[in-house]
């Protein structure tokens, strides 16, 4: 097991790696629409707060040798289910053709300015 | 990794696959109380809701050659606490003997009509 | 795949196992701060519920040969923000050098009394 580090996004708020590498998977920490200064992106804005945080969990996989295309399961929290269309129009833009699982959970709140926030697993393509 | 894809759940009505298999597990997608027809079944009927979100679940992971009795691990999100004992009485009915790890989550909403989405973990019985 | 059951853990209050192990890997039911005999711990104290939760989520991964220090992912639900760097305090404080994949994920209820819930993955260090 080893954690995964990348300037490319955010320093980790807290006790936690940006992700941790284990058994051919890489399991990402929840990733907020904050970029790799540490400033909240778009702030109500919904379309650029999907871009950030799917970047933030891009650039983790990318650290670990894998990518968006090794997704193999998504989980999206989001404050409130009208941001659903949204989220889901900037994903399918971002992920392409692949189609990992995926779960999107309404949560009453998230960090205040962030709308999303995306927890993930992915190959390392190792495996 | 391959998605998993059957007539006998709903068809993904965003940017995912109903299920995806990697390194001898399938990762099955939230699936909600829908039928394969796409429509919502029993609304404010948590009975009916969570047995059909478990049936949806459970034909996913039949095309992925895998079953309710080879689930590793389950997360249930409700729209409320006061659902907790009878998603429970109908889940121990249809698991029977299997118990694999679960979390029970309540969220402030999930699709409207719908009290119950379960996403979950299980192997196919080949790794 | 077998399941995990241990003493030092409250006996699950549904239909699930403390924690289940398979290929290599321990997935850990939503840990409530409940102790062993299964009385809810520090009421309204997030500090006391963070150490209790995280002591069952210990006491399971001991039973199946795992510990805090093969944690690989985390998910921790608490009932609102302002619980946030407590929980992480106290988190930093039982995981030592350990730093796993997390996510924080607010939720408008748990269990009456319970401010939080922990979910995790850890390996069991033979795969």
């Amino acid at each position: 097991m080893h954690p995964v580090s990348t300037g490319d996004a955010p320093t980790p708020a807290g006790h936690y790696a940006q992700g941790v590498v284990h058994g051919g998977l890489v399991f990402v920490s929840g990733q907020l629409p904050v970029d790799a200064r540490g400033e909240i992106v778009g702030i109500d804005d919904i379309e650029a707060q999907t871009r950030q945080t799917l970047r933030n969990v891009e650039a983790i996989l990318r650290a670990a040798g894998s990518g968006l295309d090794r997704l193999v399961s998504v989980t999206i929290y989001i404050t409130g289910r009208r941001h659903w269309a949204e989220v889901n129009r900037v994903y399918a833009e971002l992920l392409g053709a692949h189609r990992p699982a995926r779960a999107v959970i309404p949560v009453p709140e998230i960090k205040p300015g962030c709308c999303i926030e995306i927890q993930a697993v992915a190959t390392t393509g190792e495996s």
